[in-house]
């Protein structure tokens, strides 16, 4: 499949990574044609790999994927310009984490809204399915490194891209308990769970965790 | 132990009920001196309950909680008077949820704050930890009716008093991991998680779940 991943950061070149290694053909989308970054990682991963502009990731993907800052995403969500994102699906898996008061940071947007519904307001003809937002990259693509139990949360209002996240999810990236919360409205719980998760990272020195739920056996 | 609890609804009289089990005095505060369900829980509860105002509940316990709903603690803990509080222990168990607008409630500060910042603020000489608010109140006194492994938080700013109450959560209510999160500003996260816990609430159709951390072997 032609993929499309919005941002040259690691959580997109890890994405990339693992998707190059199931044999999908992945750009990487940033500001500009010739990023650094995205350029030593396409140079790297082969040539199933290709870089270009926001737009230019946002059209040749059938599938695309939002790993900008979440700060930033809005901004280069109109980059890559409606008419490439429209009728596709689109995972948002990043957080508007603030950093400029330092760690732990604050959210830009939280509590009577998130992200992925300004996502998916500016995109309205867009499929946007929040996942994996709650752990770190390293963990999204590879969950068994935390062992075989823990959970992972999906919010979107169309169900067929919901679906088509879940089963990449689980087929693709090993995930054995994806948690459907509802529309994208619930991704604002998954969003304002990073102020936790930044604490958690805080106590345990490390972002390679995450929660599994444990519920009363009736 | 003489114990205050500020509150009279489900979750102060379950915490209630279990201390009274302990063997301590209990006193349950609320802003009329003779609220009925306050009277209902201390004639169920036998003779070392009993019921005051909001300023009698403060002025009894060597220890307290606030186990008021997180919309009107402020106003609770004003009623009880900052010198019945000067010195002691108030173990926040609340959250500042807002229902006004149906289920699944926004929050009415959070981010930038939390509302166990703002009764620390509010009560400067009073230590305030903020504890078991991310549990439902049965979980909270049985944590192992939901197994043997899940985790709760500790914020607060004074040491001693946040290792009474670790005390209190590992050997009087039975939980076997308690992480120490830092100072009271780290409530906001164990707070803003209550966006996440609502919709799981709502995805598993009952509040009896909790979470376990899961982290990488080294």
């Amino acid at each position: 499949m032609k993929i499309g991943i919005l941002g040259s950061g690691q959580v997109a070149t890890t994405i990339g990574h693992k998707l190059i290694q199931l044999g999908h053909q992945v750009m990487l989308g940033s500001r500009t044609q010739n990023n650094e970054k995205a350029a030593a990682w396409v140079k790297a991963a082969g040539s199933a790999a290709s870089q270009g502009t926001f737009a230019d990731a946002a059209r040749f993907g059938e599938l695309l994927w939002n790993c900008t800052s979440g700060l930033h995403s809005l901004d280069a969500l109109r980059e890559a310009r409606e008419d490439n994102l429209r009728g596709k699906t689109l995972i948002d898996v990043s957080n508007p984490l603030d950093f400029s008061q330092g760690f732990p940071p604050f959210l830009s947007v939280c509590n009577t809204t998130s992200l992925a519904e300004q996502l998916q307001a500016a995109l309205p003809e867009t499929h946007v399915v929040k996942a994996l937002n709650t752990v770190t990259c390293s963990v999204m693509v590879d969950p068994a490194r935390l062992g075989p139990k823990h959970d992972i949360f999906v919010s979107g209002n169309n169900e067929d891209a919901k679906a088509l996240v879940v089963m990449i999810l689980k087929e693709w990236f090993g995930w054995s308990s994806v948690i459907d919360l509802g529309d994208i409205k619930s991704a604002r719980g998954t969003e304002a769970y990073l102020l936790l998760w930044t604490r958690l990272y805080g106590h345990l020195k490390s972002g390679e965790f995450n929660i599994q739920l444990v519920r009363r056996e009736l």
